[in-house]
C-alpha cells in the first residue's frame, strides 16, 4: 500500500476495517462512512468559542501539545475576559484574518505569561506521525500527528504544525518577541508556509470559518482596516470547558491511523467520480486537511 | 545558481542586471527595484473588464495559449453582451468563486462554439518554460511560462496551467461537456490543483479580486446561494480592446526569464527581512506567483 508507509511500517492500522473505497466515492463519502471507532474526541478544555457581535460564533481547537505556554495564556485571556469588545482589525487577501486589542497597554489577566518561548516546533520524537507520501515543497517530511497537520526534519529532529487554511496564529512584532497570544490569526487563502518556524500556531478553525475568511479586505497597508471601522467584534470568548456539559460542543477528529482516513487521502489524491477524468496522483498537505466534525449525536440536533 | 536551472541552461537570463537582494529585501521589494527591462506588456485583447453594479470592476487576464477556443468563446460572449444582469450564485469556502447566467437555456452569441474541445493541456514541446526547483506534490515538474504557473510532465510531453489562487476557469458538467464558457469560476482558497487537467482554465484576476473573494459563502450545496439572493451582479463586461486606446487598462507581468523573477522566488522560498528567522528554504508554485500590475504610467495616474 503506498499510502501512509510510516502507519503500516509500525503497524499502526486500526483493526476496524474500513469499507473499500468505490470509483464513484467521493472524500467526503469515505469520511461520512469512517466507522465510530475510526474518531477521536477533542477535549472540552481544547475548545474555544468566540462569539461575534450579531450571533455568530468561531470554534477554535488549541493546539497544547505544539504551543504549551502560548495556549495557557490563550486559556487565561479567555477565563479573564481580555477579548470581551475586542474586533477583527485586518484582514490581508490570500493571507490573514486578525483579531484581538490591537491595543499594546491593555493589561494581561492574571496567569499570562508576557514573554512566552520559542514555540514555533518541538521534538519529533515520540510523535509518530503518519507520512503523507506525496512531495512537499517546503518540508523533509510532512503528514499527520493527532489530527494535526505537521512537518517534520528527521534529520534535525524537528516537528511543527504548518500553515494551513484556518490554521490560528499568535501574532507578534520583531524577534525576540513572539506574541503573548492577545492578538490571533488564521489563515485564509493559500497555505503561507513560509511563515512555518518563524511563528506560533496555537490551534485552527474547527467550525465558523466564514465569519472570518468572507469579511471585507482591509485597505490599509498589511489588509488593517481603517481605523474605526469594525467588520466584526467579540463580545465574549469561553472555553468549552467552562459551560454546563450539557451545553458544551463536542468535536471529533478522523484518526490518521485509522483505513479511513487512508482511504480520504488516497481518495483526495486520485478523484475518480463522475467529475474526475484524470486523477492528479498527488495532493498536498494542506489540501487534504483532517476531517474534524461535530460528534454526531450534536450534529443531529 | 541553484534557481532555475532551466533558464540557465538554455541562456535565456536577461542581460541588463538586477541588483543583487540584500538580507533585508522582501520579495516586493525586489519586484518594484525590476528593471524596465524585466517587464512584458499583457496584449489589450487579452483582457477583459467585468463591471459591477455599485462600481467595482474586476479585470481578468486571458489565456490564449493554452485554452484557444474557450477564450475566443469568452471574447464572443463579453462582445455579444451575454453576462449583461449576470450574477456570483457560488461562492464555496476554501474553493471557488463562480459566475455568469447559470441558465442553461439563454441562447449563445455568434461565434460561441457551443462545444469546445478538450483543452485541459497541451504539448510543453516548444514552450521551454522556467523550472520551480523546488518539489510539487501533484506534477513532474512545474514552473512559469509567459508569466503563467504551469505544471508539465516531460515523459508525457504535456503542460497544463494549474489552479492556483486568483486562476479563472470554465465551469462544466460532466464528461464530454468541457463548458462553453458562459459559466466562469476563480480559484479564492488553497489551490485546488485536483482540478488540474480535468477542466479549461482559460485565464486569471489581475485586479479586482476581492470583489470575488470577500463575497458572502453561499449557504446551498456546493456554496450555492439561495435562490433569489444576489451578492453581485454585473452590468458589463468587455475586452481591453475594445475601448479607446486611452481609456484602456495597460499590465504588465515580471518575466520569469529575468534576474528579477529568479530573485523574486529565491526570496520568497528563503525570507530574511526582519520578521522572519528562519528561511523556510522551499516555495510552491501556488506560493510564488508571478507579479503582474498595471505598467507604472497608469499606476501613477
Amino acid at each position: 500500500m503506498r499510502l501512509f508507509f510510516a502507519a503500516s511500517a509500525l503497524g499502526l492500522l486500526a483493526a476496524a476495517p474500513a469499507p473499500a473505497p468505490s470509483k464513484d466515492q467521493t472524500p467526503t463519502d469515505i469520511v461520512n462512512a469512517a466507522p465510530v471507532a475510526a474518531w477521536r474526541a477533542i477535549p472540552a478544555d481544547d475548545l474555544m468559542l468566540i462569539d461575534f457581535e450579531g450571533g455568530g460564533q468561531a470554534i477554535v481547537q488549541l493546539a497544547p501539545d505544539f504551543a504549551p505556554v502560548h495556549v495557557a495564556n490563550i486559556r487565561a485571556f479567555a477565563r479573564g475576559g481580555y477579548w470581551t469588545g475586542a474586533t477583527v482589525y485586518r484582514v490581508q487577501d490570500n493571507y490573514v484574518t486578525q483579531w484581538g486589542t490591537n491595543d499594546d497597554k491593555k493589561g494581561f489577566p492574571a496567569g499570562v505569561v508576557a514573554k512566552p518561548p520559542r514555540e514555533y516546533e518541538r521534538p519529533v520524537r515520540g510523535l509518530a506521525p503518519v507520512s503523507l507520501p506525496y512531495p512537499d515543497s517546503y518540508a523533509a517530511r510532512v503528514g499527520y500527528w493527532h489530527g494535526w497537520p505537521l512537518a517534520w526534519d528527521p534529520r534535525r529532529g524537528m516537528a511543527n504544525l504548518t500553515h494551513c487554511y484556518g490554521m490560528v496564529g499568535v501574532g507578534r512584532d520583531l524577534y525576540p518577541d513572539t506574541g503573548a497570544a492577545g492578538e490571533l490569526y488564521t489563515v485564509i487563502g493559500q497555505a503561507t508556509r513560509q511563515l512555518d518556524r518563524n511563528i506560533a500556531l496555537a490551534g485552527r478553525v474547527v467550525e465558523g470559518m466564514t465569519l472570518l475568511s468572507a469579511l471585507p479586505r482591509g485597505t490599509e497597508a498589511l489588509g488593517m482596516y481603517k481605523e474605526g471601522t469594525v467588520a466584526r467584534r467579540i463580545v465574549r470568548v469561553r472555553l468549552a470547558s467552562e459551560l454546563p456539559t450539557h451545553e458544551r460542543p463536542s468535536f471529533e477528529y478522523l484518526d490518521e491511523r485509522s483505513p479511513s482516513f487512508a482511504a480520504y487521502v488516497a481518495k483526495r489524491a486520485n478523484r475518480k467520480d463522475a467529475f474526475y477524468e484524470v486523477p492528479i496522483g498527488g495532493v498536498d498537505l494542506c489540501n487534504a486537511p483532517v476531517p474534524v466534525r461535530r460528534t454526531p449525536a450534536q450534529a443531529a440536533r
